[in-house]
């Protein structure tokens, strides 16, 4: 093996007191950058062995002598109580009720009140305020109707940052709880400038400070009970951007005021995995404007002190939206995106910022974030870090980053050969696949992919948060398998479907429940979207549906795309119609049926959809031509190997792509990709055990002889 | 056995050419009464032979002659066409396309014309007349909205009357299709009146006339594709009653116009399983006025031959709701129902009517509803009589009714001797639990159920047709378990529980899927509803949910009762949220777990009810104590032998009723019934095995040994 494949785009996570293996381990994963972490310090010795040296900073956090004094420069957040039935025309809530006390702190500032509602939530109203008072932590209503049930929507102080919070909680930490100040308190923006300034000359041997993140968390609340602590999480919500302050400059912005029901809406809040309101898109573009220009302030002084600007995606990252479009405004030099799968390198490396770096799993913690062990007994970190490799190396396949890197206490290595071999050969496999890369792209299918749904570009590849986060979702399932399959993918929203998008598009995929962000909800209530869609499959395109596509409420159909996929959903007022019998029929591709759910209630509409699957005698799956297009429908898709293989089977029979044209294996096991500059098939083993694999290319068959989980360079 | 209980109460289907049969069967039943069915004759020898004799007419139908003559006479129906996508601005539509022409023919008659309407279904928009024309069986429209669905919405004749085309098409009959009259016609119902005038003239010996039934068949929409045949049926469906001459008239009465969308109801149309609009409850009640203001004329004309009137309550029943207003001021002497299930019993016997008949299953045909063989190669009709006797005993022993039967072809029982055996056996049952009842009603334990939906007591027991074709629905399950259980049973509407009726009720149950008329759907926006329900259950009261219940979108919690009944169910928007932990716990009572579904999204409020039994880690059983009473969630219930009795041990759970107090068996096989008037105890096997049980009575507990299916009288 060359020495350049030994070398490079590794950021090593270093620890002090561990000086000889921090050094040892840089040697052997080949890294030219050495980083502190979260509870991490990097020594002398390190810092001056010659490497780079990534710098963390989690610039809210760490300041708790300046929140002790100035406690109104902390975050906030609205919460609303647990509901009560009124018995009688009086009733007192006690707002905390249930809420985690170490998190979250009452305000009932002056600046506040104005901003708490109680509301009957029966009679979905808001109580006048005339109605209740605030006293000692308690408010007091009159006037309730008896047996409806009441509710208080408050402000709280954030008085735990997060992330600390997870670690303490996690990992037993014992240290001082860490606060977090709000930029947009002025006293707070000021100091935090300063503290930067001095951050950066007292810290000379930093190259590049590394951002963790910005300003302000995912929503994250924890409620007393630890039968029920995580009462509500979500890595794209904006609730912990909210105060006084924001909420008054937002009314002087956009010319309306949001109240607390705005963020609360009724106890469910506004998730990313439903459609915004209109008030919430608005303050999200709110929001997204002010930390770009606040991230710029910062930027700016990281580089009058020479050093480079990083930013990890994850954590305090909420605003910045790498995908918005003040991102590449900002100056960034590098972001650095934490990632279990395929789907994470995609994002990371689609954003607009010169060097992207992705952070592999496992982390260096004795659990992870499922809680199960890692570097600890009963784990076996090298398998997991195999088993993630695996989800990574088909996206990096398709699209490369430029640095990869481990984060965490590397001191937890020790003990875990297998581990330390195994970052090697992935490391070394990275700068292979890298390489590739830099001579030119792989080549990609005739079959331009573009997945529609609310949030469009915005929430390309991810939904929220991690895959495990997500997984209830079909479409995490099938944004993972397209990170890896030889397509052009695209992410639009339904506006854009709208004003033309599609004119660069072969297969369009909806792929959610009804009502959820993803199917879309109302948004399927436009017309011209349905107008366009079914314009696009009827001249040539194909739509493939998955679970309850275009579905909504108050039409003919349940699925507004029901014309073209041949298929509906019943939900309820067909129960007494009859249903098309039908025979299934063999699949012009691989199906692999345990992909598929299990909905009830679908139909075919005239009967002349194929069926290619069901269960209980309901269709799974069905194929539907529509004038010169196709409209596919699934209930489900679940992501895997074979699942993986079915979608671009699916994909080349819509399209007509050839097995030689994609330099497609035999083996659902076996993926490849093509780098025609190179003239170079990099073909790679999913499989934990040996594969043989026959490969198809225009050239002619390609017999290879995989080890478990090998990486091939092969050059025809 | 006396011979008492061997003769009386039992109605014959006696069959020309079968003389020697039809009495052999006559005195080995014990009938009193023979009839004719549709498809048989009764000879002079028969009529003779010192029986009463019913005599079958079916008053609509058997008109072919006078309907040739008088087209305009036919009944009608509003069809809809399928929906088809313009490629352009204009389109044509064949409206018939799909629906059997044998049963459909258009109505493009002047009088018919102002009713067709089309519909843009993609903007969900009437098509202004001007933008469509008909001609020859086409229509044509212009102005269309490319990519947009469109419908025609329309009158037809229907010109086979649905019970003879079920039977020609199921049992290959090859007879006149028969048509049938609108008694709205002048013309007909002049004919109609003079006809039964004639033929009471012309049939002496008939002692009562069996009307099967009155004027309007359920709708049965069949289409002209074998692999969808039957495209719509719902037994408590109006659509079969429509005309042009109905809506001007209801236009007259009502002060408003119907359009053909009221029924066509964007091609759902309107099912008795889902919320009826104003319009269609406003229409019932103007179909139901005038079929008993008709059918009244018919029973006089009867009467006034010195012969009874009996109505069979299925087939051309609709309108005449024997729970509607009407129904008790026709002046019918007899209500006969046919039964394969306990429900309809109770549906039978609970009718303010002189005599209540049940005809028993399998019905003396080749082949069953479901198209299996009874009297046929393969068929097993002792065995299916057995079964279905299995549930209609249960319900006898709450509730009898005065006289059993059967119907069809008896020369088929030829080569069944155990069937023959079998319906004498039951004859004999039944006759036994009729007299216990002619001397007090049964002991009822002190629990007063009240079942909750949309219809209240106008579809008290039944949803809409027999238990397989409505066995989707819990709701089914629950009436039927309900028939036969130790209680008080009423059927509530919401308006009925807003209005006070809760004051003499112990139970509520609620029962079926979001927005469906069972679970009731925007009945739940109503807030006194709410109040009402949520005070009866905090003053003692229990509420028992199951699957959907109270369920309306557009509230804080999804079930409406959710702070009753302690769980929820997220329709997505709660996804982000954590759920509470749990373990699940014993059941107070005999926890049938197959009984319950699997349904998703469900969560616990604020984790204080008691989970009983999960799935998959959702809940699908939960108690949870509320004031002074209690809420019940269920996620399904089917019913069985076991969940019948964890029905009844449920609700003894929930009102304190002990086993002694209602002379409980300790196996779930046996039941029984104790009659105070007479000192005895019914006590009756369910398996078919033989059987032991133990009753707890207040004089002790009783041993008993059962034969398979056995009915045992013990005097204590």
């Amino acid at each position: 093996m060359e020495q350049k494949y030994r070398q490079g785009g590794f950021t090593l996570p270093g620890e002090a007191g561990y000086e000889q293996l921090t050094l040892e381990l840089a040697r052997k994963w080949g890294a030219d950058v050495i980083r502190d972490s979260d509870g991490t310090k990097l020594s002398d010795e390190i810092i001056q062995a010659g490497y780079s040296i990534y710098s963390t900073i989690c610039i809210i956090r760490q300041h708790n002598a300046f929140a002790a004094q100035h406690p109104d420069s902390q975050q906030q957040a609205f919460l609303c109580s647990q509901p009560v039935v009124a018995q009688g025309d009086e009733l007192v809530i006690d707002p905390m009720k249930g809420y985690f006390t170490q998190q979250f702190e009452l305000n009932d500032s002056p600046d506040a009140m104005p901003y708490w509602q109680v509301y009957d939530r029966t009679a979905n109203a808001e109580m006048p305020r005339e109605k209740w008072c605030y006293a000692d932590g308690q408010v007091t209503i009159t006037g309730c109707t008896p047996w409806h049930e009441y509710t208080v929507s408050f402000l709280c102080w954030r008085i735990w940052e997060e992330i600390n919070m997870y670690n303490h909680t996690t990992n037993s930490w014992t240290s001082e709880h860490l606060r977090q100040l709000d930029p947009r308190n002025e006293e707070a923006w000021a100091y935090l400038q300063q503290w930067l300034e001095d951050w950066c000359v007292a810290n000379p041997s930093t190259n590049v400070v590394r951002l963790t993140s910005l300003f302000y968390n995912f929503a994250w609340f924890f409620g007393d009970d630890m039968r029920n602590r995580s009462l509500f999480t979500d890595w794209a919500s904006y609730d912990f951007t909210v105060s006084p302050a924001a909420l008054k400059a937002f009314e002087a912005e956009y010319g309306y005021a949001l109240t607390a029901e705005d963020f609360i809406n009724q106890r469910k809040l506004q998730v990313t995995h439903m459609p915004p309101t209109r008030a919430k898109r608005d303050y999200m573009a709110f929001i997204q404007k002010f930390v770009a220009e606040k991230a710029k302030v910062l930027v700016d002084i990281i580089h009058k002190h020479g050093k480079q600007a990083y930013v990890f995606y994850d954590d305090s990252w909420v605003g910045m939206e790498p995908y918005g479009k003040y991102f590449s405004k900002v100056g960034f030099d590098g972001l650095i995106k934490c990632v279990f799968s395929g789907f994470e390198c995609r994002l990371c490396a689609n954003v607009d910022v010169p060097t992207h770096e992705i952070r592999f799993h496992p982390y260096l913690f004795p659990v992870g974030l499922g809680g199960l062990p890692t570097f600890a007994e009963g784990g076996d970190p090298a398998h997991d870090a195999w088993m993630y490799w695996r989800n990574v190396r088909r996206a990096l396949a398709r699209q490369c980053v430029d640095r990869i890197g481990l984060g965490g206490y590397l001191h937890l290595t020790i003990g875990f050969p297998e581990f330390n071999d195994a970052v090697e050969q992935m490391a070394i496999d990275f700068r292979r696949i890298k390489e590739l890369h830099s001579h030119g792209a792989p080549l990609a299918g005739k079959c331009r992919v573009a997945v529609i749904h609310t949030w469009g570009s915005l929430r390309s590849w991810t939904l929220s948060g991690h895959f495990h986060e997500t997984d209830k979702h079909a479409l995490i399932h099938i944004n993972e398998a397209l990170s890896g399959l030889p397509v052009e993918v695209k992410y639009l929203s339904f506006e854009d479907v709208e004003n033309g998008a599609l004119k660069d598009i072969d297969v369009v995929i909806n792929a959610g429940c009804a009502g959820d962000a993803w199917s879309g909800g109302d948004a399927w209530k436009s017309d011209k979207l349905v107008e366009e869609l079914t314009r696009f499959v009827h001249e040539g395109g194909a739509f493939i549906g998955v679970k309850e596509p275009s579905a909504v409420a108050g039409y003919h159909t349940f699925f507004r795309m029901a014309q073209v996929l041949g298929i509906d959903k019943d939900t309820g007022a067909r129960v007494c119609h009859g249903r098309w019998q039908y025979d299934v029929q063999d699949a012009p591709f691989a199906l692999h049926k345990e992909t598929l759910g299990q909905e009830k209630g679908l139909y075919l509409t005239d009967g002349t959809a194929q069926v290619l699957a069901d269960r209980e005698g309901v269709p799974q799956m069905t194929l539907h031509r529509f004038g010169k297009g196709v409209g596919v429908y699934m209930s489900d898709f679940r992501v895997g190997q074979e699942s993986n293989r079915m979608l671009l089977e699916l994909l080349m029979h819509l399209t007509g792509m050839k097995a030689e044209e994609l330099y497609l294996s035999d083996s659902a096991m076996v993926e490849t990709a093509w780098y025609p500059a190179d003239g170079t098939l990099l073909v790679f083993n999913n499989a934990e055990a040996a594969t043989d694999a026959v490969i198809s290319t225009p050239k002619g068959e390609v017999k290879v002889s995989l080890a478990p989980m090998e990486t091939k360079l092969i050059k025809l």
